[in-house]
């Protein structure tokens, strides 16, 4: 349906929106079976039954129905993190989770569908602005639980807060960004744990 | 010459050793120029004036050649670490001197050389013997550093040694690892710096 209040902005409507949300499901469906770095727009075209040129109406390249991809996946990674943390009853407790959980929903949605991981590891080297979204929400995050951490007297206050986060982010890095993750796969259950600790007694009053 | 001793065991003596010395200088600076992936044996053969079959009676592969000048680019890693080591005057001073040269050998003998990188991504890929005898010496320095510095009071003693220990190997992992370091140089020296605070402050007693 259009919209015909005069002063609503010119838009292409929902079914623009219909058929955006089609081409990203066809294209997860086909990078999923066959590979983002081997797939072309005229090959998704073809599957979908579209032509090339329609796709182009939506999307200005195969990159960006990738990040459209790319970004859907990193925040159902950021909802499995929310309600890990949900129920968490102390910042430490949080952390733990935290860290936890990214490993898990990387790991699952990367690796599990293996030829989508080419897409993570694409937008990981760029970096795509979905995964600088997906860094600062993870920067954010940590920040966030260290600040719990130190009103409720569990966590040290003398280190600067901005240098406390991004160490804690720098030993994170390597099993949370999708382009490290697949060098750590093999260590990254056992390492998630003891890293954790060893966060956790760095911040000890 | 030939040891004529009749108790020595057969020993190709100490020519052979020159030839092999030889090899190496030559397949060093030939990597060094060409890469290690696409140099072959016959390649290098041409270059030192030697037939293929000559060279085969003194290494078995390509990748035996690979090993010995891997080996002998991580024990320069190592002798700038214990260089840097040799005046620390506490634990905690140690710690820091050593992730911070190994980084530093790292970068420099790996990636100012770049061709000469071939050689260290595919044995730590592997890895090669010498790349897990490296990490064994990274591990075992970290633990006699930890143990000095339980010792002099610097360090808390209640973690098992083996858990400090590895925790602080796997934060070190992404810079020392000649594999993993590659996707993080960018970061490699302001990493090391706060990587060493939080390290010691996981330490404090």
């Amino acid at each position: 349906m259009k919209k015909t209040s005069p002063v609503a902005p010119p838009s292409r409507g929902p079914s623009d929106h219909d058929v955006r949300t089609q081409i990203v499901e066809a294209a997860t469906e086909h990078f999923g079976h066959y590979g983002y770095e081997k797939t072309t727009v005229s090959d998704l075209a073809k599957t979908i039954g579209f032509s090339k040129a329609y796709i182009y109406k939506f999307f200005d390249s195969k990159q960006a129905i990738g990040e459209v991809i790319c970004a859907n996946r990193l925040s159902m990674i950021m909802q499995g993190v929310d309600e890990a943390l949900s129920e968490a009853p102390t910042a430490s407790e949080r952390l733990r989770r935290m860290f936890g959980a990214l490993v898990e929903g990387g790991t699952t949605l990367f690796f599990h569908e293996r030829k989508l991981y080419d897409i993570a590891a694409a937008a990981a080297s760029g970096p795509w602005p979905s995964v600088r979204t997906y860094e600062d929400q993870i920067r954010k995050l940590v920040a966030q639980v260290i600040l719990e951490g130190r009103e409720s007297g569990e966590f040290e206050r003398k280190t600067p807060l901005d240098e406390t986060t991004n160490a804690i982010y720098l030993v994170m890095r390597p099993y949370v960004d999708p382009l490290l993750l697949q060098y750590n796969l093999d260590l990254a259950t056992e390492a998630t744990g003891q890293l954790s600790s060893l966060i956790l007694r760095s911040l000890a009053p």
